[in-house]
C-alpha cells in the first residue's frame, strides 16, 4: 500500500501540460447540431435530444483523440450540452471523462455563479470530490461579488482546481456595463484587481512537485480577458501577474496570434488561448475544405490545431516554451 | 379543429397568476440532502447520485403538491440539481414539468449567461420550444453586457415567457461591484436602466388576454433585487416601472413583509417575492418544528406559506389583490 499522490496545485499541473505539449492552446468544445459533420450526424434523429446527445458525445470525442497529444487543455462550453437537457448532461460527463482520461485538462465553461451556499453547490458540481464532471477549472461571473467567489476558491484549492472569473469579455457589447468608469478606472479593472488579490493567495510556490516544473507565480484564480481587445489584454496582464488568464476570441471572433502576445510572461506562461469553431468546424474553412471536407474532418481538426499552435510560437512569446 | 390558444405574454401570465392565488409568493425549490425531512431520505444511499435525485425529486413533487394552489410560481435553483449531475438534470425535469401540470408557473434560478450564440444556447435550453425543463422565466447575469441579454429577450417574447437579470442581489458582499459609482449613481443602477428600457420594449398592452386581467404596464424582462436592501428595492422599484421584481432575501436570509413593500405597485402587483429554506424547510423551525416535525413535514410547508402570505397580505399593497 502507498500513500495516494498528493494533490497538485492547478497551476502546476497546468504549467506541466503547456510545458509537454510546448503551446497554451484550448480547443474549444462548443458542438452545434447544424455545424457538425456529415458522418457525425448521419442517420441520427436531429429531432431526439437523445440522438443528438450521442452525436455530441461522439463528437467531442473523436475531438480528443485528435488533440489531446498536441494541446493541454479542452473547454467545454456547457450552454451546448444543457440544450439538451439532462442526455446532453451526460453526454458531457462522458466528454470530460474522456477528455481526463486522454490526459487533457478540462476547463468547464459554464460562467456559473449564486450567493452563498448556492455558489457551494456550483463549485461542488463541477469541481467537488463528488462531481459527475470532475472539471480541471471552472469559468464563473463575479457580479454577484466576492463572498460569491469565495466558495469556488476554497473547492478549488482543496482539490487542485482552478477557477476562471469573467473579467473583459470578448463580445462586441461586452463594455456596457464591464467599461463604466469607477474610481478613475473602469469595472473591469476592479474585477481584475480582486482577481489579483486571489490569485495571490492561492500561489503555492513550495507545494508538492513545485522543484520538478521550477518556480510558480501563478495562483489557482485566474481571469476570463477576451483576446478581441488587445490593448486591455496588456493592461490586465500588468494588473494581475498572479493571475493565468484564459484569453478567448481567436480565430472565428477575429483575433490573431499578434492580439494575444501581451497575455503571456516572457517564458511563454501565464496565458491559455482558447480557439472553439475555427477548430472543431476546421473542415467547413475554405483553406481546409478541399483537402479534407467533411468526410475527413478530423484531418482538418488536426491541420488547424497545428497552424494555431505554430502561429502562437511565431508570434509570441510561446516559442520559448 | 381549432386554432391553438394565443400565447400570452409572461406578464400576462404571472398577472393572473398572481390574481387568482391573490398573492405574490414564490416558493423556492432548494433542495438540500442535509436539510430533507427524514422520511424522504429514508432507505435512499447518500453516496449515489441517483438515489439522491429520486429523494430531491419526490421532495419537490411534494412541496409542489401542498403549495400548488396556494401560490403563482416556484422556483428550482438548479444548482442543487446540478450537483447531482445529469441524474440531477433528469430529477429537475421531472420536477418542472409536475409543477407546470400542477399550474404552477416556474421561475428556473440558473443565473446563465454568455456571449451571442452561446446565450442563445442557454435561452434555448431554459425557454425554447424543444427545451427539457420549459420554464416560464430564468434568471441571468448581466456582467457580460447588453448584446448578451438579447438572445434571452428574443426567446422570451417568443414563448411568452420571461428574464430576470440580476441587479441587487439579497448577498452581504453583493456590493462588492453592484455600489460601485459610475457617472454618478452605482453599477446596480446602470443594469436596472437598461433592463427597464427592455422591460419598456416587451410590455404588450395590447395582446391578447389583456382586457380579461386588465391594464398590464410590465413586460417580460424583469429584475432580481434583493430583500435585504429594502431602501435599494424602492428606489429599484422607481428606476423600473416597466419591469417585474423578483425579489429574494425573504425569511431565513432575514428580510421581512415590510422590508418588500416598496417592491410592489399600488394595486399590489410588480414583484414576486421568494422564500426558499423558510417554506420548505419549515419542519425544522422552532415555530413548527413541535407541531409537525419530519414526519408530518408537508404541514409546516403548508403553515409556513400560509403564513407568509398572511404576511404579505397585512404589511403591503398584496392586501388589495
Amino acid at each position: 500500500m502507498t500513500a495516494p499522490e498528493p494533490l497538485k496545485s492547478f497551476s502546476h499541473r497546468l504549467t506541466a501540460a503547456i510545458r509537454l505539449r510546448r503551446n497554451p492552446v484550448v480547443v474549444g468544445l462548443d458542438p452545434r447540431w447544424e455545424q457538425l459533420p456529415e458522418p457525425i450526424i448521419r442517420g441520427q434523429n436531429p429531432a431526439d435530444p437523445a440522438d443528438r446527445a450521442a452525436a455530441y458525445a461522439l463528437f467531442c470525442r473523436e475531438v480528443i483523440d485528435v488533440v489531446h497529444s498536441l494541446v493541454p487543455a479542452v473547454k467545454p462550453q456547457a450552454a451546448f450540452f444543457e440544450q439538451l437537457g439532462s442526455a446532453g448532461m451526460q453526454a458531457l460527463e462522458m466528454v470530460v471523462r474522456h477528455a481526463r482520461r486522454q490526459g487533457l485538462m478540462v476547463i468547464m465553461d459554464g460562467k456559473r455563479n449564486d450567493i452563498g451556499s448556492t455558489a457551494e453547490a456550483y463549485a461542488d458540481a463541477y469541481l467537488g470530490q463528488r462531481s459527475a464532471w470532475q472539471a480541471d477549472a471552472l469559468t464563473v461571473s463575479p457580479y454577484l461579488g466576492l463572498d460569491s467567489l469565495e466558495p469556488f476558491v476554497t473547492v478549488a484549492e482543496e482539490r487542485g482546481a482552478g477557477v476562471f472569473v469573467l473579467v473583459k469579455t470578448s463580445n462586441p457589447g461586452g463594455g456596457a456595463f464591464q467599461d463604466l468608469i469607477a474610481d478613475g478606472r473602469p469595472l473591469y479593472r476592479h474585477v481584475a484587481e480582486q482577481v489579483e488579490r486571489l490569485a495571490q493567495r492561492t500561489t503555492s510556490r513550495d507545494c508538492e512537485g513545485a522543484d520538478a516544473i521550477g518556480d510558480i507565480n501563478y495562483g489557482a484564480v485566474g481571469a476570463v480577458a477576451g483576446a478581441t481587445y488587445p490593448r486591455q489584454l496588456a493592461e490586465l496582464r500588468e494588473t494581475m501577474p498572479h493571475a493565468w488568464l484564459l484569453v478567448p476570441g481567436y480565430g472565428s471572433q477575429g483575433a490573431t496570434a499578434r492580439d494575444v502576445a501581451a497575455a503571456f510572461d516572457a517564458t511563454g506562461l501565464g496565458a491559455v488561448v482558447n480557439n472553439s469553431r475555427g477548430i472543431i468546424f476546421a473542415h467547413a474553412r475554405k483553406e481546409y475544405t478541399e483537402q479534407y471536407g467533411a468526410d475527413r474532418w478530423q484531418g482538418a481538426v488536426e491541420a488547424a490545431t497545428r497552424a494555431m499552435i505554430e502561429e502562437l510560437r511565431a508570434e509570441t512569446s510561446v516559442g520559448r516554451l
